[in-house]
């Protein structure tokens, strides 16, 4: 059993623990939510719960395809043991129907359904609101190497095919998602989480949003829908 | 001599008239300034006639490079001969030093020079205050196919370094620059203008900004800068 013992790093979503082993960490999961680049603030009842969960399931789930991850195993309800990664500052974002930022910044539909997904990289850097960046940009600012980001990016392809057939199968639609890399040992592993607050999900049949969306605006049913999205991923009712 | 028909377009710096040629178009350079989407606006005295000399001498320096362009005469002080395109909706943009929506935008101080150039794509859509795209984006906007981008692309980096030593030669370092390419006949050619309004130029010795920075910035000597850049092209004192 792992050890939980001095605080390393508290973000938004989550709190980051050493443990007596240095190549390991506890990541804890929180209620707090934030969004608008942390303008608007608030608490989802038992979030930490549901996303340590459902972020433990697809973990388990990508390694069973081959995917490298810092996952190693769920602690408990709000804790998950993983590798200790150097993060990389960059974030991904893989798209596979327009909506929030895309459609702002390009003046694009909401639900549009592209014919390829579109990956995008911002900048992890909270105080220039984690900005867009093209490809040149991740590498002559040193956040990745050329190879480093290649890998990530099809890294990203490969579980974008995973999830959206996993999700489909249990009536949700994954209209787009975040991801983040960290490197351990020198291998790049995919980190932080999977959960209705990193993804965009649409209910199938309705397309009714699924996701940390009904927090951002204002939508309602925020708890019953993180509850939901809980219960068609582990077949509880 | 082409014969000056009806206004087929105006932008913001450029008027463009039919010829009694449909493959051909004049470009008649104004002495409008805007900055800032247009937000900020102006006048340069006599820079209609400053840009549409830099740019005749620049598109021809680059023609005899091998890089096609719509460039075909200068007819006048403020007007010039072109094939007519249908533009691409994408600026590029090439960066060789830190400058502009660059430091803003990633937190980068002014003057950083870059190991390599980076290359940008901006959405043409002032509506939208002229978004930085990635190449997914652009593919998948249908704004250039994947191998005119790339074509774009790589001719813009053969175009920095025919520039980058040209301008040295002249006192003057470019820290970076903006292309517009077009369609004519199914060819993708090189358009719109490249001057002042269009490029930053630093003195080489002083790095004293001899650009539209003047404009933008209210650094004074706008008009005198823009014959400084243009005496030090033509090589007239």
């Amino acid at each position: 059993m792992a050890e939980k013992k001095e605080l390393l790093y508290e973000g938004k979503a989550k709190r980051v623990f050493a443990t007596g082993d240095p190549d390991l960490v506890i990541q804890d999961f929180k209620d707090d939510a934030t969004a608008f680049n942390g303008l608007k603030k608030g608490q989802i009842a038992d979030k930490g719960v549901v996303n340590n969960t459902i972020s433990s399931a697809l973990f388990t789930l990508l390694e069973s395809k081959g995917i490298r991850t810092h996952f190693i195993s769920r602690l408990s309800e709000r804790e998950m043991l993983i590798k200790k990664l150097t993060i990389l500052p960059v974030e991904l974002v893989v798209r596979n129907v327009a909506a929030g930022s895309l459609c702002k910044r390009y003046g694009i539909k909401e639900g549009l359904v592209l014919d390829q997904p579109i990956i995008e990289c911002y900048f992890k850097n909270d105080a220039l609101g984690d900005p867009l960046m093209n490809d040149d940009h991740v590498v002559m600012f040193n956040l990745a190497t050329r190879e480093q980001l290649a890998e990530i990016k099809s890294q990203a392809v490969k579980i974008n095919i995973i999830l959206k057939s996993y999700f489909l199968e249990r009536g949700l639609k994954l209209i787009d998602f975040k991801l983040e890399f960290g490197v351990h040992k020198g291998e790049v592993l995919l980190g932080d989480e999977i959960s209705p607050d990193t993804c965009r999900f649409w209910d199938s049949v309705t397309n009714e949003k699924m996701d940390k969306d009904r927090f951002r605006l204002d939508l309602g049913s925020v708890e019953e829908t993180y509850q939901e999205v809980l219960s068609r991923i582990t077949g509880k009712a």
